[in-house]
């Protein structure tokens, strides 16, 4: 990504997001992550990615306090990356991310996995926006407005 | 960001949307055109970013079907950029995100604006998934499931 200011102090809330998780890598991390993998041998076998850059954005993430470091799994001597409530947090998104590339990312029998509801392995349904009074909002249903301090 | 192998054929549905959209820049420059932005100029002064990487954003984003040209609304010489559906269907990527930052990354006091139903100017409720059977599903609530061709 091309060096620019930080995002981090910015108002808008999509763009503190996108400074913390808006790389490539940094959301295929995360994924990986809510998969299960922990050890840096399993990310950087599943993403194929050079192992200073995966290093750096592991870094990253702890220090954001998306992933943490916790004891091996197995008692060995390296420590595994764990998601934090934070890193959990992120589902959603992914979710989000999951639902357009479907939509618009693949072509009919090229989906080659769904997500699914773990309790009855059932397809789960559409994420889902409600205003106040319980109508579905969509695009241009919503605005901003200042925070009222 | 690095230089890697493209993930446009990649299996996972993340993937395939990290690398149409997972850049900094992509993201805020659809972020911009759902605000209302249409032109070069608009964006760069939003965004502050160098003028020749907005160009090269910009045109990844019309040619990923993103963004659109169409006549400047005001009958001149430029031509604006219009989000298409597919361009539409990432606002709830963008609520997502934006749930997330309020939660994480900004400090009670520190919000500064907030997203409302446009239509009574409440603030909107959480995203939300649900299972067949009405469920509210949450972090850990799912699995993935190879798709039956």
């Amino acid at each position: 990504m091309a060096k620019r200011t930080s995002l981090k102090g910015a108002a808008c809330p999509i763009a503190r997001s996108m400074e913390a998780i808006g790389d490539c890598w940094s959301m295929l991390i995360i994924r990986d992550a809510m998969l299960g993998k922990r050890r840096f041998g399993e990310f950087q076998k599943s993403l194929g990615v050079a192992k200073n850059i995966l290093a750096v954005r592991l870094r990253t993430l702890v220090e954001d306090g998306i992933l943490t470091l916790a004891q091996s799994a197995d008692g060995g001597a390296y420590q595994d990356y764990v998601l934090t409530d934070k890193g959990r947090a992120v589902f959603p998104i992914m979710v989000a991310l999951r639902e357009w590339a479907e939509d618009y990312a693949f072509t009919p029998g090229d989906e080659t996995n769904i997500l699914v509801d773990r309790e009855t392995g059932q397809r789960v349904g559409r994420l889902e926006l409600h205003a106040a009074d319980g109508r579905l909002l969509g695009y241009g249903d919503t605005a901003i407005k200042p925070a009222i301090a």
